[in-house]
């Protein structure tokens, strides 16, 4: 293998985050989907927008908030995600630029509009998100930027790109383009209700061997193997994937290959403030890791290290150094 | 005196805040004046954003904040401030109203674009402002609702008003319009730059009665009277004006009335993270508590709390509800 000018290169929909503190009977009122990703349309971002408390705004987006996540720890990351050419595109472009993720998709010239989602953050610090899609998707494989891949060490996208109509086109392309060279193609499962939407074409992607490694937290991995039970999804996943990474909130999280089953507890924070970005963080820590040779205890760790500091302020991507609180660490 | 429909209306430069946190190096790089709201122009807000790091946006706008502040603890607010009917413009417009404050001021419909102020939080988690005016610039008497001053107990306007041309016309005549109500007129001298720019005028407007009510920070007192001595600054303004609402930071705060001096604690914070809208949310408190007649003790004591609310976490506006602060610490 090559030397790789990237660490590790993300691909998913370039989204720019609405976020506002709301409580639960909201969600209710407005039947949406608790902790979940609701894909909403043009006319239901008006009537949510008219609705919504005071917001701010953040660059977000699942496979870009990894992207700045490996880059704020000191790894070479980049990025390919859909935008429009409109004042929510440049403020995506000017964030994930300025958080030094090589970011070079072509943008849409007129519409429709940049991608927006808007999370309602309820007072247990649980996010639920409302994502009109817009620029996204439109998402396809003239977007794969093949030079790039061929030099990641892991290419790294999200289940959420099975909702535009032909981002999973590009996906399958960029595997073949980094398994070609000698690369790892990795894969998140984003959301249970994702994975309900898609479940044979994820196992496929895994029972192929077109990815080598899945992220997924506990409720995706137990929807994926339709079970309740955490240990048979655990004995599972192992046949069907070389490296799985499962995350379980406070409960910490699993390394799991085929022969083995690392565990990591949570990583202790201070006050638990608006959990977007969880995931997304826990792997830039773990891809990271892998991709600097570190152990998958350490890995696991990393990712759970990245996680805490996104989840204790509002917003999906780090406020601070991660490089600065990995060395605070020892790492 | 009639009753009021508003406890307090603002009148302000409407403003969208980009925040990025950057180190010391890169003020003294960029000769930001640090602490300060630095005015620039459309190339140089261009240049800045292209050597910011990776932002969040949030509605801010020194007065904005302050009517926001009031309605967060409970009070009826209402706000006037210049906007584009752009996309930064919308944000704005939102925010203002979701958090419950009246706001009708007519947008611009072209051109110059919404007004952004590109904030530097540095490790000391001081804030340094650079703000492209834009639309705020076309701010008139034409702007000046005289309904709803009428209405309003107090007209509250920031200093910085006096850098647009000809919004200080519509602060007099504002000001005319709540004392021919029977209302008062109140200033915040914004900073202590501002203050050296209009040191004559604003001693005017004090020593004219056309406000009755000052708040200012202790750099801006200074700068007022050109004195290094803030028991100098105290006696002075004692004679010049029949409130005075001096902030001190980690020092706590200070009421001046012609006969008194009265002194309060800075409230107790847990973490200091930005200082952006310290000022602007300690009026909202003070206002709010001379709107509902509090003693002048706990109007000072309620300012306090409503900064230390909001210098705990990143953007100028509280993220939760000041009205439960208030109501746990007794009042």
């Amino acid at each position: 293998m090559s030397d790789a000018r990237f660490d590790v290169l993300t691909i998913g929909n370039a989204i720019v985050d609405i976020i506002s503190s709301t409580e639960d009977d909201f969600l209710i009122n407005e039947k949406i989907i608790k902790g979940a990703m609701n894909l909403i349309d043009a006319e239901r971002a008006e009537h949510l927008y008219s609705v919504m408390g005071p917001a701010i705004e953040a660059s977000g987006g699942s496979a870009g908030n990894t992207a700045v996540g490996v880059a704020s720890l000191g790894g070479n990351a980049a990025y390919i995600g859909k935008i429009c050419d409109d004042p929510l595109g440049k403020i995506f472009t000017h964030d994930i630029r300025a958080s030094g993720v090589a970011y070079d998709t072509k943008p849409l010239e007129n519409e429709p509009p940049t991608a927006r989602s808007f999370i309602f953050v309820t007072p247990d610090s649980e996010r639920s998100m409302n994502t009109y899609l817009g620029a996204c998707m439109e998402l396809g494989p003239d977007d794969v930027e093949e030079d790039k891949i061929a030099q990641s060490k892991i290419t790294y996208f999200e289940g959420y790109l099975w909702d535009p109509p032909r981002a999973k086109d590009a996906i399958r392309q960029a595997a073949d383009i980094a398994h070609a060279n000698g690369r790892q193609a990795a894969i998140t499962l984003s959301d249970p209700f994702c994975v309900d939407r898609f479940r044979r074409e994820f196992l496929e992607l895994m029972r192929s061997g077109t990815v080598d490694i899945i992220f997924a937290n506990e409720m995706e991995i137990l929807s994926l193997y339709e079970t309740s039970s955490l240990q048979s999804a655990i004995d599972a996943v192992r046949n069907d994937c070389a490296l799985a990474a499962v995350t379980r909130s406070e409960h910490g999280s699993l390394a799991i290959t085929r022969e083995n089953t690392v565990e990591v507890e949570a990583h202790p924070i201070d006050k638990l403030v608006d959990t977007t970005g969880a995931g997304d963080l826990y792997a830039s820590g773990f891809l990271y890791g892998l991709t600097h040779d570190f152990e998958l205890i350490d890995c696991a760790r990393l990712g759970g290290l990245a996680a805490a500091e996104v989840i204790q302020h509002v917003g999906p991507r780090p406020q601070m150094s991660l490089k600065q609180l990995m060395s605070q660490e020892g790492y």
